[in-house]
């Protein structure tokens, strides 16, 4: 089996699994769950790590150019091994973004906008869940339910951090730094579009400024071809009545079927 | 009688209902009314708020495809049934930005600016008035009067957060978190809107590398079917002197069906 | 004499009294004047003000259509009365702004990012002397010297806003507005001015697949012109020397001379 | 030995003594150290600071227009000069953001961007250190460990600025204002990476809508000339056969050899 059928495998089980440990880790935070509810949570997630494991494996396995393929995705190493730390298995969900790029993927601006938007949603819940994770237990936290958590996100995402919550673990300064710079994209990828978008509708005001497109030049360049055409065999026709040679035609033929025919030497 | 129609007529009442509505609804707020004039004010925007539910009721009998289109408004909905809860009452401003809009939809880019900056300054009135009602009555609040209130949604539409004051309340942040969404697309614009100027400003400095305007390769191609026109006449002489036929029209008459030579059959 | 050969005159008259009044009203803040040297200080921006309150008025007799005048330089008026209210006083330097403007003038982007870079600096110095004066009398405030104004300043107009100091007073709420929007504005201006000089090298890194530029247009059409031209003087030729009237050139003749002749229909 | 030479040889000494002083100013810092460690990082230090002087003295003696070149690298003799100030002496790693520069000089957009990146993460770790270099001595600062100093730096750069902490000191907030215009420089550069990116996918999307570049252009202007060429010989060969001198050639000949002949007139 080659990689590339495994991974088209893989797809929907990776994301089905991403989701179910999304839906655990999020019941568990939430809930502040303890006991035997908390080791159910705790099994899940294992089980899905072991799903994201057990495809890094094989992945290796499969992989061409094994070595290549290990140096060029560090980062899903990073994604195995790093939630070791709870919040950090937090960086599986990136299987949920694909998902996500791949439903974008067609149109192109509105399906960038898209992207960043969904993007930045889960990003918000996901770092609200964590930062709840990472900093209820510490005295004198600021972050005591899901709310204090998706609102500080928001404040953070958007750049405008009032400061009434802000993390004060060493993990929590971590996930406030992922936001932080995703805030940044999303603040340019927003402003980004609007431009394409405002730079367009300009240009399209004016109709007759528009500038020459490569089909009006192309079928420019197409009359003239017929114009040589029709000369050429005009040409022949005047020396077969006065009975000296016409220029050679074979070439401009070949150059009136081929619109933009590369500078063939016309003798 | 035809939906399109009726919203024709309502534009205008809708309009006159949305501002009556702020109207009220601020001397609700800013006066912190109580007793009597506290009845008049809710009377006042009960009276507005049956215009909205019996426009959209009327929009949804009139609809061509009923479900089709109570699906494509659910934000309309939204406007309609959640102001049960006071702040997001204000929703129904949305009106007034349709009106903004197509006062600002002449210009291009200059309309687009108009409507963001117009948009804001309503935005943080607006703002300013819903949080200064959900935050007074909590304990120990920061936001005591509509100057609190509008300097909060200055401070946090320009992403700068002092953090002096933040809300507290749940439907605080939910209107915090309106305001910042706002704020980024404010920014988004009038970076764009820059952009597109200077981009322009740019390519007019130097008259002589504009690109070739559609109009430019029109005229060339004019001049291209033009000289196929003489040729052709001229072969027709030749022919018609010389005894020989004239050249196979063909070619130039497949040039004739071709998109670009819109303009004067050749024969 | 006409409006505008006072303007002419006026102009260096002017952008000295806003120097001179800038001087003086700085020395007054930082220095906290009392009794006699403030005396002076007021008398000099009182003189300043009497110069400007002198060019409005004589722009407003010559002007042509006086009324027409007033409403469409209303901001001036702002500028002549509002100063009753100290810090507002320095809405006078937007006479310096317009003396930056005509200095970066010439270059176009360069020009534009000088002029938002040089206003900046000038508005963080004024805006931290304005809140200086407006926030230093207020009990417990935050603001007690040029050094707490300007970094106040600073971290506002980059939109950062840390919230160690912010305007407790109504008119610093109104001087801190007005950073805010200078600051949304600023960078706006060096992200539209880096996009511009980014998408400029991107396009000039491949030469080949440059746009075609209005120049080269037209040297083509020069060559079609050339072309019928040759085209024609042989049919007339051929005509002479067959005896077969040639076709009416006087129609070519004058389309050659024309490089761009609006489609002279050819005989 | 020409200055140029020079330079290049330096090149690479430069940026190791910029890396040792890096490492022993971290150290340094980190550490906290005193006594005889403080000592050997001092002579470090020092040492590295030899480095530079003995540069710019020179740079200076080498240069040919020796106050041309003084008043054009006025920056280069702060980074000399200033160090004496403690957390000033980093403004020498500004030699690294020139080797940073080169690395990433090659590809355009990607180099813009890379650039910008590196250097953003330098700087949120040089900031670190110099604002904790700064503020640490202070009484009740905020500012105790090389975490809070990055911490700091990162939420600065982003323009969050949550005000957990912030500089107290004057020379801090000089860093700071450092580090907010740095950010300001890095949305921008973000911003419009991700615009001209956007801008090219949106234009490459309809490929028939291309603008037409001039290659497209070029080629077109050969088939006229060839045309031209096909059609001057024919009219010599009519002439030929008829008698009638052929209109003159020579023009048309230079004509073809030269894609963009300057309107030879044509006879």
């Amino acid at each position: 089996m080659t990689q590339r059928r495994w991974q088209q495998i893989m797809d929907i089980p990776l994301t089905v699994a991403a989701v179910i440990f999304l839906i655990a880790y999020a019941w568990e935070v939430i809930a502040n769950l303890n006991g035997v509810p908390m080791l159910i949570a705790e099994i899940i997630i294992a089980v899905t790590w072991v799903v994201f494991v057990f495809d890094y494996a094989v992945n290796l396995v499969l992989a061409e150019h094994r070595w290549f393929w290990f140096r060029k995705h560090i980062f899903d190493l990073f994604v195995v091994v790093l939630p070791m730390l709870r919040p950090l298995r937090l960086l599986r969900l990136v299987t949920l973004l694909n998902v996500l790029q791949r439903r974008a993927g067609t149109a192109v601006r509105g399906g960038v906008l898209t992207y960043a938007v969904g993007s930045s949603l889960l990003l918000v819940f996901v770092a609200g869940l964590a930062i709840l994770d990472t900093e209820r237990s510490i005295t004198g936290s600021q972050i005591t339910n899901l709310g204090d958590g998706i609102w500080w996100a928001f404040v953070t995402i958007t750049t405008v951090g009032y400061g009434d919550i802000y993390p004060a673990t060493a993990l929590g300064r971590v996930i406030a730094a992922g936001v932080m710079v995703a805030g940044i994209a999303l603040l340019g990828v927003v402003t980004a579009t609007l431009a394409s978008w405002i730079v367009e509708r300009v240009a399209a005001q004016d109709e007759l400024s528009h500038v020459a497109t490569r089909r009006e030049v192309t079928e420019l360049t197409d009359q003239v071809n017929q114009l040589k055409h029709v000369l050429l065999e005009h040409a022949t026709q005047m020396a077969a009545s006065s009975g000296t040679p016409a220029p050679s035609s074979p070439t401009s033929a070949s150059g009136a079927s081929d619109p933009l025919s590369k500078r063939q030497p016309l003798t």
